[in-house]
């Protein structure tokens, strides 16, 4: 009888080979299923020869081949798949065995079906997985959330093949149910709006500052030495220097029609429920919705006229405020971000730590970036930080850029450059910090068509008014009776 | 015996009084029904007395007082409180009997509905009301859809009462099951949309321009016999002249925090779900949530900085920037809320006519103008159109505008006034009128860290490559493989 396995995996496409390969690297035995058979003999007999790695035909025989508490980890479609998945595996469990789904569920789906194994005696846990096919090789940001007995036995093998920044692991245990998954979803989030922000940025280089893919190589080389330091700036930097067969750059041979996975669309979404303005993140999701039509754009460029972009300033000058307005509208992303991540932590009782997430994200995963470790510190100094613009660093750094900002985006506007998210993010930041936006007239407005009552500055909050604006209407107010 | 009434009304708030007072008021007899029976009494003796309407103290009474087949319209809550409706009048209804909803329902709700009430071989109707309190008495606008072979028999009671505009009432049938309440939704958010471009407007005259409510009023009044006519505007420069018992302007006494009723939200979540880039109305709503966190703006507002606002140019020539910025606004607001008509029509199979709801939002609800008008005889001009900027008349108003708009949003910017929709509306019209956004960009770093492929400009679409970017990933993407 062969030694059993210290993990199972389930589903071996791309992001389950190259766990599994980074898991076995670790010092650790595996046991791999797929529903197509064929996938792991290839695998066993190609990427997986001569490692700790044995091949499962059968589900059974996965199970047969695990240490018990046997830990399963899935690597699926999220979705009917990860359902199905969880019921074939079920009959070949024992009590206190532990599922993990490691793929990018939505974390309703995660809170529902850590209840359901709890109610079969067994564990489970919902692990957001970050780095892409790269990071999952190479040691990924790991985020897990579930059953918080199951953590102790998963920990040893997660904090091995995560991505270790000075040392520390970024993996470490979230919360319950579906908060190891609402984390993802929020990083996934951040993620689409750090690229819409580097596309913005090279949008203005490329059509006001006409610069071409060599030259804005250089310029987020440049940038990837200074705070803006993070592995896209990094990748950015590489793609621009990337050439086709044909000697041209071969970004510029890529459509422009970007798909999405649907997590962006999550977090904006979860945005709206709790009533968060997530301002940036959910322009991003729009920009690529934009983006994906592509041929109506091509249709409306032939009718809708522009001005004509002109420069005329300094370049280098005005490529430093680009700098500064790409850093402060990160800034308010991640303020953004962060406030939606507290808004749940109260809505779904999860004590999140969110100097730790912070920690979690600055290795493995895509939004990694030494920008991550302020935040750390942010927290740190104050758990209880309403939001990151408050932060002195934060807000001394807007201090600084906020002048550029105005100068890019006001030059954008100007010029006809599109740039939704750097827009939002500095309207975010004129209306967090003034004590006064016109909500009263819309109140008063509510309160003429529709009697919803109002409040007044000069009595307590709770008390609410109506006014008969047009001296036709009732006293009968939509839900009171004031006045 | 009495004679039987021709209409049912369940729920006597503000709404319901007012419905069944002007339903009466075109020859109707009507009987009602509240669950507090109180409340029946309290109208049939008070605004209901001497008019033929009949009190009902128990549904059964309700349904016997009743012409067949019966007409019921809930004016309740939205949410459970209608399916306990349903479920109480269900034991006293008939075969071809019809139930009416005639609150904001979420449309997915009218659509189970729907289906639901006809396995019963009973009838139901799903309707969009607006108009509020006074919209209800003098004639609301109307949005009936569900069951197709109910129109008929509510159709004369629904057009009598509804808005006239030219002799034409604001009352139409819009589709199958949840079509009517889907379109005022999108009316709703639409709504919310107008509101907050007029508190932007408003925003900008008070903080950049320093001027007071009475000033405001005034240009209020002009904007009013302008291009912008509109309920809104009539209401906001009305709103504007109203004074508080000490003389000053009320509105300067009103708390800014707007509250939501959840349509607004509902309309963004779906343009999320459809993929339809509805920027302009999700800022809308995040302002509000914005808006709603009052105390922390006002802590932050001691701690953030921003420019003193200083306007030094012509400020009648700025408040002619400003009434075409605002105009151009919202024709992106209303192109984008037609752009999610047009995809609900196809996700859900509804055979939408845009012309005619524009036409009925012409009259009676919130977004009255004359606009509206417009928006009609551009689909009349071309039905299948796919964006009213597209439109000869609109493509016209925003190049006759745009300059203005740019100034306007960018001294906004430059001056720190929060500005969310005008920006966000010009970024679309930047970003839809651009055959190249920077999505290859963002198209490459997603093969870059997670093997997702892209395509190209120089291959049909539906062909996808992968490149190995950094010389070290494996050929396994994410999905396909190429090349």
């Amino acid at each position: 009888m062969a030694e059993k396995a210290d993990i199972g995996l389930v589903g071996l496409a791309v992001m389950g080979e190259n766990l599994v390969l980074n898991i076995e690297s670790k010092g650790f035995s595996a046991a791999v299923y797929n529903r197509t058979v064929e996938k792991v003999d290839n695998f066993i007999n190609g990427r997986g020869k001569g490692k700790r790695i044995v091949g499962a035909h059968t589900v059974a025989e996965l199970a047969g081949a695990l240490k018990t508490p046997r830990k399963i980890m899935m690597m699926v479609q999220a979705g009917k798949a990860v359902d199905d998945v969880i019921e074939q595996l079920i009959p070949h469990l024992e009590a206190g065995d532990i599922l993990i789904d490691g793929g990018n569920s939505h974390y309703p789906d995660t809170i529902r079906r850590t209840k359901y194994m709890e109610s079969k005696g067994l564990r489970f846990i919902g692990t957001g997985v970050s780095g892409g096919e790269e990071g999952a090789l190479l040691g990924p940001a790991i985020m897990p959330g579930g059953s918080p007995e199951a953590w102790p036995h998963v920990k040893p093998i997660f904090q091995a093949i995560a991505a270790k920044v000075d040392g520390v692991p970024c993996c470490d245990w979230i919360g319950s149910d579906g908060a190891g998954h609402f984390v993802k979803m929020v990083h996934n989030g951040i993620e689409y709006g750090d690229m819409q922000l580097i596309c913005e940025s090279y949008q203005i280089m490329k059509e006001l500052l006409g610069m071409g893919a060599d030259e804005m190589h250089g310029v987020f080389a440049k940038w990837y030495e200074g705070p803006l330091n993070s592995y896209l700036i990094e990748i950015t930097r590489d793609i621009l220097a990337v050439k086709d067969e044909d000697g041209q750059p071969i970004v510029d041979k890529i459509l422009d029609t970007a798909g999405q996975k649907g997590t962006g669309k999550w977090t904006s979404v979860e945005s709206l429920d709790l009533g968060i303005p997530l301002t940036l993140i959910s322009e991003a999701v729009f920009a690529r919705c934009l983006s994906a039509i592509k041929e109506e754009r091509v249709a409306a460029s032939k009718v809708l006229t522009g001005p004509k972009p002109q420069f005329t300033g300094d370049k280098e000058a005005f490529l430093k405020d680009l700098e500064k307005a790409l850093y402060a509208s990160k800034i308010v992303s991640y303020a953004q971000g962060f406030t939606l991540l507290r808004a749940a932590a109260a809505e779904y009782k999860w004590d999140l730590k969110y100097g730790p997430i912070a920690m979690l994200w600055r290795g493995g995963c895509i939004i990694r970036s030494v920008f991550l470790g302020k935040i750390k510190e942010a927290f740190d100094k104050d758990p209880g930080l309403a939001n990151l613009l408050l932060d002195p660093f934060f807000k001394g750094t807007i201090d600084t850029s906020q002048d550029s900002w105005r100068r890019v985006v006001a030059t954008a506007v100007t010029n006809g450059i599109w740039t939704p998210a750097m827009s939002t993010a500095l309207s975010y930041y004129d209306g967090y910090r003034n004590e006064r936006l016109p909500a009263n007239l819309l109140q008063a407005q509510r309160d003429y068509f529709g009697a919803h009552t109002y409040e007044r500055v000069d009595k307590p909050r709770g008390q609410f008014f109506h006014t008969n604006w047009t001296g036709r209407g009732g006293t009968t107010t939509a839900s009171t009776y004031v006045v």
